[in-house]
């Protein structure tokens, strides 16, 4: 059955509590007038408070397997454990699942989209489609943007990632530790303390030393772009911001290009916006990019230490085209293909 | 005239109220039981203050030409300007002048020392060694002890650099504007905003693309280890932390090279310690190293993007290794070569 509009459909948020799903329900709110049918989901703790959407008290769900009855498509943002727990019941009752973890990225049968990339890949689901890491998804926007000018042969990352990508708990730590420490209190956080503090490390360690938050940049990429060949190194880091990931990113092409024709590229890309004049001090930064669509670049320059090299800064609001937007263009990309 | 110890001279410190000045003081009082004879010096705003120096209160003396008569050595930490202005007179007064600005360190007649990577530069010195920008003095101490296990192709470094980097006002600046954010009340700073924010620009903005500050990681680097052509990229970004400098850093070498050389090459360096144990979540954060002489260094690991490349993580006290404690070292340093 086709649907027409977004507004047509009847969509289950789980994890509807948490920072993306709060997001996911504002970017609704901000680009529809006409909601689509809501069902509300989180965990026991949160079920029976009410979550005001359009002036209108929605009451929360206890996500449970028989929650999916009647359901469109499941917008799951909750942890890898519990996607894998509730993915399959959602897919049975004949939702499509979009789901923000990392369970089912790299699986086979699961395309992985950024719609402005890889949007047809969403042809061959089998019931579950995946978003992107917050990290990955607007470097690939970039990569997808520049590889038509020549084939790029390499590509590293540096990332200064926002504590909201680790949930809404991470954000009330930051605050804590940062008032703590400006009061010379002591912070014993359970595991590294956040507040003006860098942790070099996101998510578990694998044998080769990367994190496996690197290894997703790594991988997802790969898969996103269809270039399993394609040289990609990353490092994550998080630092002490609240929204809004940035990177410093070297891309190497194999043919010489040109500045001028790099910015055109970035420029015309949709859900691109380039926001670099360095002789006005103009340059995207994360506190003026939280709540913003677009993925931001600038400090474009050729890279002084290799030749057809370039050096550039990314940043984009980890909470709406790192998760809650992506997901949301990918329910637009399923009703424009028919497939919902 | 040959003097025996740091204790038997007279140092002059310009900028005795600074955040590197005062660290200065702290290393000298750390490090030496007696003291040297010191003149503190700095502008006419602070003269007639006094600073605790072992018990002992000192007056602080505003610096004018005049102020380096009997003057062994003098550490500068001021702005390049006053640098400019007040370092041909302390030369002129028979000094030696450490100086920690930008002002002299591309000098061809000026050695720019890391004195575990080139000490024997001072040897050349006309009256005046600058000491490396904060974030280029712990990459050098890495790339030299690595650079023995095979020629250095490439190097691209990301920082996230603390705000005492821009000194004690910026310091300052960051628990103003985070106690303002988290009570809800706007900041309007003089340029960016640090508090809970990345700012991807230090210094002013040259014709290439790269800031002052990067170009500085660059050229320096090529200068204190003799290797004009060496290929070195850097981004330099500031992140909300008071002190210690980190930086994201990717190496290329000549030929193939296996990790375990290199963690034995760096842990047997002076000056650096390995901090580097992924298993047991152990890898050098800013917080934990502020106050720490050495330059530590984690994440160590094959870089993922290219043959012979390895990636690496170091964080150093920008007051200390960045500044306060290699100024101190170069004075030992002419003590021991018996330049002083």
């Amino acid at each position: 059955m086709t649907k027409k509009t977004i507004s047509d459909l009847h969509i289950a948020v789980v994890g509807a509590t948490g920072a993306v799903g709060t997001e996911f329900l504002n970017i609704l709110k901000d680009h529809y007038t006409d909601l689509p049918q809501l069902t509300l989901l989180a965990s026991a703790r949160s079920a029976g408070n009410t979550i005001e959407v359009n002036g209108e008290a929605v009451v929360i769900q206890e996500a449970t397997p028989e929650s999916f009855e009647g359901v469109d498509i499941a917008f799951i943002s909750v942890s890898s454990e519990i996607s894998l727990d509730l993915a399959p019941h959602a897919v049975k009752a004949g939702a499509i699942v979009i789901d923000d973890s990392s369970a089912f990225r790299m699986n086979d049968t699961v395309p992985l989209v950024v719609p402005e990339v890889n949007g047809d890949d969403c042809k061959w689901h089998e019931g579950v489609i995946s978003i992107p890491n917050c990290s990955t998804t607007p470097l690939v926007m970039v990569l997808q943007a520049l590889r038509e000018l020549s084939e790029i042969t390499r590509v590293t990352a540096s990332t200064y990632q926002s504590v909201s990508g680790a949930g809404s708990a991470a954000m009330t730590a930051l605050t804590s530790e940062s008032t703590d420490l400006m009061n010379d209190k002591d912070v014993n956080p359970d595991k590294d303390q956040i507040g003006f503090n860098v942790i070099p490390r996101i998510d578990e360690f694998l044998d080769n030393g990367y994190t496996k938050e690197e290894q997703k940049m790594i991988d997802e990429s790969k898969k996103i772009l269809h270039l399993p060949n394609l040289s990609v190194s990353a490092t994550c880091a998080r630092v002490p911001v609240y929204i809004s990931h940035s990177e410093a990113v070297h891309i190497e092409f194999k043919n010489s290009i040109n500045l001028e024709d790099v910015r055109n590229r970035l420029n015309n890309f949709p859900g691109i916006t380039v926001m670099d004049d360095p002789k006005r001090d103009i340059y995207p930064m994360p506190y003026d990019i939280e709540g913003k669509d677009d993925v931001y670049v600038g400090r474009i320059r050729k890279d002084a230490s290799v030749d057809n090299g370039i050096v550039l800064w990314i940043v984009s609001d980890n909470l709406r085209k790192g998760a809650a937007l992506n997901s949301l263009q990918i329910a637009e990309t399923l009703v424009k293909l028919e497939l919902v």
